[in-house]
C-alpha cells in the first residue's frame, strides 16, 4: 500500500514508463520491505501549459 | 467539504459515472452526517499506460 | 484499483470512518462493477486551520 | 516547495493559465516569504463528467 | 469549484495560513473570473523529514 | 519537475525515508533522463484508521 502518484510532463513513451514503473517498485520494495505486489503508481502526464515554476508556464520558458 | 479524488483506469460511460457519483456522495453523507451540497468529486481517469501495479503497466498484464 | 483520496474536517471517530470505508467502497463496486479487493480509500484529516472556502480558513468562520 | 495542485474545469485558454500562475506565485511568495523559484503549480482541467458536486455531475447541471 | 492543494513545510501560523488563503483566492478569482465562493484550499503541512529534493531530505539539508 | 507523492503507513524511520528518498530519486533520473535537483518527493504518512482496502480500514485487519 505504497500508493505513489507521479506527475510528469507529458512525451514519455510507453518503454519509458515501463522502465520507470520497475525502478520506481523496486526502489520502494528495497527502502521499506514491503511486497511488491503492496505498490500501486499512478502516473499523470502534463500537458507544457498546466505547469509552472517561478510564475512562468513551462510552455513559455 | 469532504473532498473526493477518485482515480479510475479510463473507460466508464458518462452513465457509471453520474451513477459513481450519486452513490459515493449518499455513502459520504450517510456515514458523516453531513449536508450533500457539501460533498466535490473529482474523477481522473487513467490510460492504461499510466497505473502500474507490482511494478508492471496495466496495458501490460 | 479505484484509489480514493478523502479530505475530511479532523474530528471523526474510528467508528464512522469504519462506515465510510464500508459504504464507498461499495458504492464504487455498486458502480463500476469492479472487485472489492481493487478498492483502496485513503482518509485525510485536515486541521480547521488548513482549509479554506471562499478565501476564509473553517476555523475563523 | 510550496507545491501547489489546482483542479479546473476545462476550458480555460493559456493566456488565463498564464495569469493564474504569475498571480497565485505571487499570492504564496507574499504570504509566505518565500521565493519566487520555490513556487511549482500543477493545472490540471476536468472535463465536465470528471467533476460533481452535490451527487450530480458538471455536465448534467 | 477551483479546488486548490498546496503543499507546505510545517511551521507556519495561523495568521500565515489566514493571509495565504486570502490572496490565493482572489488571485484565482481575478485570474479566471469565478465567483469567490467556489474556491476552496486544502492546505497540508509536511515534517520536514517528509520532503526531499534532488534526493535529500529537507531536514538534512 | 517529476512530482512525486507517496503515501505511506505510519511508522518508518528517518533512515527508511532517507534511503527511499534516494532511491526512488535515482529510479526517476535513471528512466527518465532528468536531471536529480528537478525531482521533489512528497512523502505523506497515513495513521491505520485512515487507509482502507477491500472496504476495511487497515486498522482492523
Amino acid at each position: 500500500m505504497p500508493i505513489v502518484q507521479i506527475e510528469l510532463i507529458e512525451g514519455r513513451t510507453v518503454e519509458q514508463k515501463r522502465v520507470l514503473a520497475e525502478k520506481v517498485t523496486r526502489a520502494i520494495v528495497e527502502s521499506l520491505s514491503c511486497p511488491e505486489t503492496a505498490v500501486s503508481i499512478i502516473m499523470r502526464e502534463m500537458q507544457t501549459d498546466n505547469f509552472a515554476k517561478a510564475g512562468k508556464l513551462w510552455c513559455d520558458k
